[in-house]
């Protein structure tokens, strides 16, 4: 991984219509994002889901590769028709879509060269000038173009991958972040948590979130910061808040 | 529900930095998606996810409304300063973000007046003009302004509610579906099912995807179609593409 940079952010452009139609549920936002969050210091602005469709692959590649520093694509590399994401980078980035040499190869010894059909053989045609992402759980490499990174939709297969992305990107400030459990309802404590957020805006962000858990009814507070010292600041008032206010804290 | 109309589609935002941080795994695309086929003949062509961020939300809620027939936002209708979506989409629409009478009736009357702090007062605000979307599990309403139906993150509660948005939906023509299983390698079909999906392009979506089971790899075929004729006919080809290749096909 490259040398540090302030603040990284990333896109995640889910491709498939199998996760619009509600066919199949999404785990590749949380997990790429939690990584990205976790190991990079980057954080995710902004995620689409679209069909596979060139036209829209196209032009949303293109918006999003010019707003964030990265852009992750997921699904759409496989070996079938409807696996359009490669050739729609391509022309996106109006760069010849070929054999890229290294994937030939790396395919090729795969599967022997009796099995290494035209479906196969098309998973190894990318962007011109595209570096590839190593694939250890079945041999298909993803790739890199530009600020792009394309990587499978099957999640086993993605997140095999996920660790051989690291050296092509640069890292940012890491987040930090803190959970504390409130057994309480959030409208009990919705004003006391605006006025610490208003106190510390630019600096950590207060999100909170409904829980239920054991017939129980409570409250999660999350905070982000990239200032470890900024984000005990806010935790210490909100555990005076839930003294004043006699509130239970579920530690996990 | 509304008399019918050919093609109707729809977008889903989701609103909220906790599902963008993969913090939380979105379930609601998937439910909202398949209830939207399932139940109203409509079709999601683009989600988002967004972080909870007045311009961001207003840039999107404005785009997303031209673009598509209906646009359907979840999160940020709670009590606390991070919920900031009814706000936000009456600045988008420029009209007044103001209590609605019936809506704080009804949180009045659920919580009783001692207990209506502001938090809870909050949920009764929502742009002018909005229609209801009542809320069977915690009382607090979604609303719909113009083509924008909101309703709330957590799954159980959006489930409780979805059945009251068909009110205000003209519905489509249904999309109809079939599944088959075949134990085999996108490889080995790829080439079929290219032909396949070209003969009935404007007809049938074919999609092919991966699976596991029982430590035996597969191909899910899933098509799609308004029209249940092609999609028997397309489903008579793939069976035959399977007795030729030899194909065991999985039975659920």
């Amino acid at each position: 991984m490259k040398k540090k940079n302030k603040k990284v952010n990333a896109s995640i452009l889910i491709i498939g219509n199998e996760i619009l139609s509600g066919r199949t549920e999404d785990k590749n936002v949380a997990f790429i994002s939690n990584w990205l969050n976790l190991k990079c210091g980057i954080s995710v602005e902004e995620v689409r889901i679209i069909p596979d469709i060139e036209k829209k692959i196209v032009n949303n590649v293109l918006l999003l590769s010019k707003k964030f520093n990265y852009v992750f694509t997921t699904g759409g590399i496989g070996p079938t028709h409807d696996d359009i994401t490669a050739k729609s980078i391509s022309k996106a980035f109006k760069v010849k879509y070929e054999f890229h040499k290294e994937a030939y190869k790396i395919l090729e010894k795969y599967y022997g060269k009796i099995k290494f059909n035209d479906g196969r053989k098309k998973m190894a045609k990318m962007p011109k000038g595209s570096k590839l992402i190593y694939n250890p759980a079945s041999a298909a490499p993803g790739f890199m173009i530009k600020n792009v990174l394309s990587l499978p939709g099957v999640p086993s297969i993605l997140n095999s991958m996920i660790e051989n992305c690291k050296r092509y990107i640069t890292r940012g400030d890491k987040t930090h972040s803190k959970t504390l459990n409130f057994y309480t309802v959030e409208s009990n404590i919705a004003k006391n948590l605006g006025i610490v957020q208003k106190k510390y805006k630019k600096f950590v962000d207060i999100g909170s979130y409904p829980f239920f858990r054991l017939g129980k009814i409570g409250v999660s507070i999350v905070t982000r910061s990239t200032s470890l010292i900024k984000l005990k600041s806010v935790n210490t008032e909100l555990l005076k808040i839930a003294k004043l206010k006699k509130i239970k804290i579920l530690k996990i």
